[in-house]
């Protein structure tokens, strides 16, 4: 992978030169012909032409996948954590209406195993790879006395483009607009301290547990659902110029993120409508945890949220719907500066 | 910061948020006009104009700064290694001929100290603004279980830019071309690992140690010097368009990183004429370890490679040194395909 260097870590060059090897071919595929480089050279090299806008700005985040990354090493499955960090971070500049162009991730570990190090880079490669983003570099580190055995750092920065004058920043958003929300795959990757020390340490449940709630499925498949990528259901949407405001619920949850976009003089109330996935009631439940603070760390359902005029909620609704969105009403903008639920706390 | 995310810890909000509060003047004087976001947005913006450069490629690196990081949590001495990191990333872009854009910063802790995240971005902030670079991004984990407290690890990511037929990729180099090696300022980020081993655990050192080789300076100065960024020393010689090739001296030496740009047909004759600094052979001396494995650990005093005309070594001699890039003659191009050292080890 451009970039990639095991050599840094002047540690086990073998086991690097062994994982590399492993990479290519995944990390090759999501190449197209904008990308000037291959493997192994010191920068990716990403053609910077863009045809069809006029006013092109780049679009930058770093994100990491955090303490899911426990729930991978308790159990010994790395598949996922790959695309959980690369639609995270999809989702985030989609927030301002851009699109991918190109990724570098960063792994750091006590102990590389070149098997791990390589099923995690397929992982993103294949998530890259689907949203039409390269995988132009990388860095593994091999940090002796830093990591437990197992346990792997997975970090990652992505680079897309939004033309200027339909950079989405929340700015027109006014009271009496609509908040859609798409419902989430679970709880993508945010509020694992908090759900680790529910279920494993306080309720004494394995990753192999199949609590009732979950309706057959383990405590680990649940906690290692992909972080869904939202990005095929809102770009209808942005083609046509409906989205006023778009918010990925992160850590922090709603109300947290919400109010990082809204402009000021302006709150919104949550309609709460839509159904709560059963595991963060689980984990609720079992951790005596109050709703309003459940919603302060988890998305609780709702993982991206769109917001639209009033007269175009129908239309929008249409579009997401048809593009596989899942969208459900979520509330409304208000005048005045918070976030308020509506209703009674269940 | 832009996207700077503290929520995704779940943990110490309050904490992060006043890390934010003491970063955000050293990030915002960074910025330029071609900045569009502020700290705190989901993604940074950043105006992807490019005056004077009608083929632009984006150059793209991600790297961290390895065990280095673990003498700064044994001195608690973190204000350096923000600047080890931006200056690593810029020389790794430089290599192919690229002038730096923007910086993002992933910074991961056990336990977040708003103090020490402060002052490790504020040594970003620096070098960043130092070299033009602006830095729109970042992104502080506190995942609680990860790593040991004082413990940080860093790592980030730079965009640069290059004219596409101005990029160096060291295709062009033939055997008779000559290699000038710019000063190292130390052990820059590579070998840490080994270095810490041989200081501290064989030798029985400890930060505060005052070893007559090093002339009066601890084992600490000595390991927390800044890695030096080589962009001003190298600009004149690009902006003539006589570098045939570049090379970064990171882990592995200058046999590993060499071989990274030379042609297939093309090999080395390393001849180390120029003092190697104390340090080195300080490690080398008190871990038995034999010069061979010195040079495919460590940059042994030469930082930074330029490969040149035979008929324009001169003048590329003059441009260096008057742009204070301290370079020494360092060998030459030969026809095969290793890289061996003149002369017999000493």
């Amino acid at each position: 992978m451009s970039g990639r260097d095991y050599r840094s870590s002047g540690v086990d060059i073998a086991e690097g030169e062994a994982a590399v090897e492993r990479m290519k071919s995944s990390v090759r595929r999501t190449y197209n012909p904008r990308v000037l480089s291959d493997l192994g050279s010191f920068g990716g090299l990403f053609r910077a032409d863009f045809p069809g806008i006029p006013r092109p700005v780049l679009v930058a985040s770093t994100d990491g996948v955090g303490t899911k990354l426990k729930v991978a090493s308790m159990t010994g499955r790395y598949g996922t954590v790959g695309a959980d960090l690369v639609n995270h971070c999809v989702n985030d500049i989609l927030v301002q209406g851009a699109e991918p162009l190109f990724f570098l991730d960063y792994i750091a570990c006590g102990r590389l195993d070149a098997g791990v190090a390589a099923t995690i880079v397929e992982g993103m490669a294949s998530a890259c790879r689907t949203c039409g983003c390269a995988l132009i570099g990388g860095e593994t580190a091999e940090m002796p006395g830093f990591y437990a055995p197992g346990d792997y750092d997975v970090a990652g920065t992505i680079v897309g483009v939004v033309e200027e004058s339909s950079i989405v920043d929340g700015s027109g958003i006014t009271p009496g607009m609509r908040i859609i929300g798409l419902e989430s795959s679970g709880l993508h990757t945010n509020g694992y301290s908090l759900a680790r020390k529910v279920l494993f340490d306080l309720a004494g449940l394995t990753p192999d547990s199949r609590p009732g709630a979950l309706g057959g499925a383990t405590v680990a498949d649940a906690l290692l659902e992909v972080h869904r990528c939202y990005l095929d259901a809102v770009r209808p949407v942005l083609e046509e110029g409906l989205a006023r405001g778009l918010c990925h619920v992160t850590g922090g949850g709603v109300p947290g993120n919400l109010k990082r976009i809204l402009p000021r003089g302006c709150g919104a109330v949550i309609e709460e409508s839509w159904p709560v996935p059963p595991l963060f009631t689980l984990i609720e439940d079992l951790g005596g945890i109050a709703r309003r603070e459940m919603r302060r760390v988890f998305n609780m359902g709702a993982g991206f949220l769109v917001v639209v005029d009033e007269d175009s909620e129908a239309r929008c609704f249409d579009l997401l719907a048809n593009a596989g969105g899942r969208p459900f009403p979520a509330g409304s903008i208000i005048a005045g500066g918070g976030i308020e639920y509506s209703g009674k706390e269940p």
